[in-house]
């Protein structure tokens, strides 16, 4: 066994321990994909988006996770306030700018929740993170058109600017925070024709940095069990219907083998 | 046959052959899922949340179900106004309090719903139920420091105090209706590792509801089903994933020799 | 292979090729069904529905799919912005009355968006669409009491009054586009026992409309294909579970071969 896959498995053994509560204000689409990656990696998950009672139920929590992906004002001012009180609180805030740079009212958001709530780790995918890295991103245009390099960049300036841990999501996941990087290339292609996989990602970076100090190895380590348990589904996978079930299963069983044979991850400067 | 498998398996097939309308205002996380089940026990489900229609909605529904899992400001003027629509037209109520005694949003709102509403039926955990029973239960904190007879208590408690039916979901499921009382224990530990299956149950005791005039038989008759279902279910998932597909294909293919070899109900004082 | 064959298997083609962005502003229960409908065909879905950037979504999108099955005001003017919005753009914008004739509210909603939207496409079950149609198809009641004809007189009713392809869904499916009809007997009994299948058809027509510039034969494209993936589904599943699961495989998956062996579409006037 490495290093790498023992500090990743005693997360997920305390995880399964303490089933830390993790609070999503999160999209419609993905709330029940959700709530279920969270219960089957052993995390207990909840939703509650009214402004008059996220604080208290972040004085419950040990994470809190934001999700901009199906927003609206009230939602904003939520978020807002529930991350405020979570870094007051002193507990980890993960941000998903869903959308960020496709419409001006989810760059705002996303830009305001920065801004205000100074979340420790950001999730997105390469175009997402561009348009919250800044001016020269913006123009470098989609993801697709990034090479990977350009992809560590954005993730890189992001996280100085912002003094969190930035997760770029993609063939290689990029991680970084300061001037350490990870790169993790586990996962499969179906990943990405299910809806919600990357929520789902964001989501358990929550329950990762609820019981490991080190926000940026929580972030890493969730997005290795997320592309491990996504290579153990697709293996028998029919389809998406297939797999999203035995994604599910696949969490739910994880041993410390699994991690041990298939880990694929990188971590430097 | 003994005569409650005879009694629930009577129900299961007014409820095949009615298709009762159940009207549920829910929460955004186990919408799918709870649709889902009421169709695959042969129910009718319809979501309607908008204070503009709830009424209408009622009006053409057998059963309302009324559940505070995503909480915001005009969901619970909707609640009131349909729950009062369908007290006066005569349909049953049921009131599942997702979360309260976590945060004073919910409570207040669990209770508003009791005072204006009077709820036919209430299902929670044993938290949520002790939150609502009163003071002393309040004391006694959560779940998992009560006694199996401490929570039987709390559904008595309340169940006087608000003339319900009160059900409290755990490892044996508690069913108090005044003085009468009934323990179920079917399920599987799987169940809590989905999201929603509390949820599920509480529709289900709605579908019931809607075609047994008894509502303390409809819930126990409802809870069984749920557990009996999870049991089959449970047997050949590999995870939360497979579970799920699983119970709602045992519930579509129920068959009355299941419900005679696994019912575990039993009624009392 | 027939002409039709080839026809519906251009348009897959296509969907899979271009990955055509398709907007859906729908209802809370099958946002994540949906989301995967259009994935497994290779479709691109978005969800966003506040009223701040419906417009900017709408101009990155290739079609447009209204659905008011969970209701509320502000989301009723978010899909007039984005339905104006789609018209001016030349995209097409297709439309599910979800409990038309049902609330006052669906109503009322649906009869705007034919006002002031001026849909593309409706796809409807026959009681929807008869309460779209006009005074007299509101007399004749609720779907089960029309016969086939009485159905297809409805959809081309509304066709010609709304200048629009109406779909009604059923056993039989009519596709109606001025004087042409199209008649699609592909489908399975389990369609109606898992929630949000219409819906999915919805969307579905929503990507097919993206790549084919031929409303009529994008409806029925979409529909043969729903009924046609039904079947496939159908054959081994157990109940609506895994119903659900294989039906999005089925999508995933689907080969002319398939099409070709099971198509049973009639075109004519």
């Amino acid at each position: 066994m490495n290093k790498e896959t023992t500090a990743l498995w005693q997360d997920i053994e305390r995880i399964r321990a303490e089933a830390p509560l993790v609070h999503n204000i999160t999209n419609y689409v993905v709330m029940n994909s959700t709530a279920n990656t969270l219960l089957a990696i052993g995390a207990s998950p909840v939703m509650a988006h009214a402004v008059e009672e996220v604080e208290e139920m972040v004085a419950l929590a040990s994470a809190l996770v934001l999700n901009i992906g199906t927003l609206s004002t009230p939602w904003i001012e939520a978020m807002v306030k529930a991350g405020r009180a979570a870094k007051k609180k002193g507990i980890p805030v993960v941000l998903d700018p869903v959308g960020s740079g496709a419409t001006r009212m989810r760059t705002d958001a996303a830009l305001r929740l920065l801004d205000e709530v100074k979340p420790t780790i950001v999730r997105g995918n390469a175009s997402e993170i561009a348009s919250l890295a800044g001016a020269q991103a913006g123009t470098k245009g989609v993801e697709s058109t990034l090479s990977s390099e350009g992809v560590a960049e954005f993730a890189q300036v992001l996280s100085w600017k912002r003094a969190c841990v930035v997760v770029i999501s993609g063939a290689t996941d990029i991680i970084a925070g300061g001037s350490a990087i990870a790169r993790v290339k586990n996962g499969d292609p179906m990943m990405p024709r299910v809806t919600g996989m990357g929520c789902a990602a964001t989501a358990l970076i929550g329950a990762f940095a609820a019981v490991n100090s080190s926000p940026f190895r929580a972030a890493a380590h969730a997005m290795a069990l997320m592309g491990i348990a996504g290579e153990i589904a697709a293996e028998k996978a029919a389809g998406p219907g297939s797999f999203q079930v035995r994604f599910l299963d696949a969490l739910y069983g994880i041993k410390k083998a699994d991690i041990a044979k298939r880990l694929k991850m990188r971590v430097g400067k």
